[in-house]
């Protein structure tokens, strides 16, 4: 699997300054997020890659569900990642609406508003990629918290139209994990790898290490999305304070090199 | 169900502040932990309990079958819950042991553990409650996270010897666990109520809230309980900075309120 690299790892780079960046170091794919593309320019983005010679393996991200405006959202989404030759939209589904507890409630509407997003996605070409967050975001981000139910949601639908996202980050920790990586084969729309370090920091979501830096079988995981028959990109996305506050030479130098131990 | 207090949802108030508030309460049960019970005195403790008539509901707690000496801990610490009368010791499996990312192989070891411990429990007439810990403790304190992990510990073992927790806030977002809970039955030996809040504090361990003011569906989940057969007393156990801050008293009340707002 060829590394693309997330611009979530290095958050505080500037987009020209990232994709200047990966061209020179010979990173051929980016995963792109949704809001800076928004602040550079979506056309001037598309252009930029294009002559930098990138492609973009997965935008950053649709879903949340729990929102009000969620379908005309990620209507835009789909769109957003058409224009910018993105084979695959990210969905995190979000988490419980305000004021409610009812949890089965939300995942019954998260498959429903998949559902009904499927023929969008079609007739842009994109493929939406329901990804599995931790079960510590259960409530505040993403009800979808296993592979197995990520899994559920994708599967009634085309291949093509609705797959799944495999991040180490999420479901590592999950007993079921490798039946599930096997059960989802092509459904894997998409691989992603960041290490799992304690203790976890206030609201839990920035102490993700590069790959190898922490406690999961990284390397497990990535042969038996191998062996399902995964072969795009593998995404390394890491969330963590102090290797934001690097320069992005130094983070996309330490990411190709956590890379290149795996790969 | 009737109330049992958890000394650590006021880990500040000297044990026999506590036992005499609670009987002024008219809390007939506590649960306990090896640690304040050790540094008052085993036998003093006994006493304690004797005179105000309360009963242990459990002993916290067991496990940590990633340390060396786990096998004299836990059977010290069975040795202490039959002193106490406690019916229940609680197991918390502990992490994956330093320098090991290997979570099958300590899933497995964890299982030989308790094996291991069955023939002492029996004897001493102590059951062992494996309890399943939030995911996001699976590397550093419980690699045992679901309650269909912990039933697969327990069932090979009779049920008066082995049975499992079920924690609210471990379990609450586990799209399996109302199905996991009519399975367990007669193998539920703890139910315990805390509440899920966000952000996660630093560490995640201390954000815990009182019943009824998170995002559980604690009614729902304490009539799954009673409907798979479960008589026993209702623990609060609640890790929580600011709650810990709050006179003893202050912080029974308040748990008699929560409590009584589910029963």
């Amino acid at each position: 699997m060829i590394l693309s690299f997330n611009q979530a790892t290095a958050q505080n780079w500037p987009l020209p300054d990232m994709i200047k960046g990966c061209a020179v170091a010979g990173v051929t794919q980016v995963g792109l997020w949704r809001e800076p593309v928004a602040e550079y320019g979506l056309q001037r983005t598309v252009s930029l890659l294009a002559d930098a010679g990138l492609a973009v393996s997965t935008l950053c991200r649709g879903g949340f569900f729990d929102r009000p405006d969620w379908l005309s959202s990620n209507r835009a989404a789909i769109d957003e990642a058409a224009a910018l030759g993105a084979p695959v939209l990210v969905l995190v589904s979000g988490g419980l609406p305000p004021g409610s507890r009812d949890i089965d409630g939300a995942r019954a509407h998260v498959a429903e508003a998949v559902s009904t997003l499927v023929p969008f996605a079609l007739q842009a070409g994109v493929r939406l990629a329901v990804e599995p967050l931790h079960p510590m975001y259960a409530a505040d981000r993403c009800v979808i918290n296993t592979l197995a139910q990520a899994l559920a949601v994708a599967e009634p639908h085309p291949s093509e139209a609705v797959g799944v996202v495999v991040d180490t980050y999420h479901i590592w920790w999950d007993d079921r994990v490798y039946a599930d990586i096997a059960r989802a084969g092509e459904r894997i729309a998409s691989f992603q790898i960041a290490d799992w370090t304690t203790p976890l920091p206030e609201g839990a979501l920035t102490g993700r290490a590069l790959p190898g830096d922490g406690e999961i079988e990284i390397g497990r995981l990535w042969r038996a999305v191998e062996a399902a028959g995964y072969t795009g990109p593998v995404e390394v996305e890491i969330f963590n304070t102090e290797l934001w506050s690097r320069p992005g030479d130094d983070i996309l130098a330490a990411t190709i090199r956590a890379y290149e131990a795996f790969s």
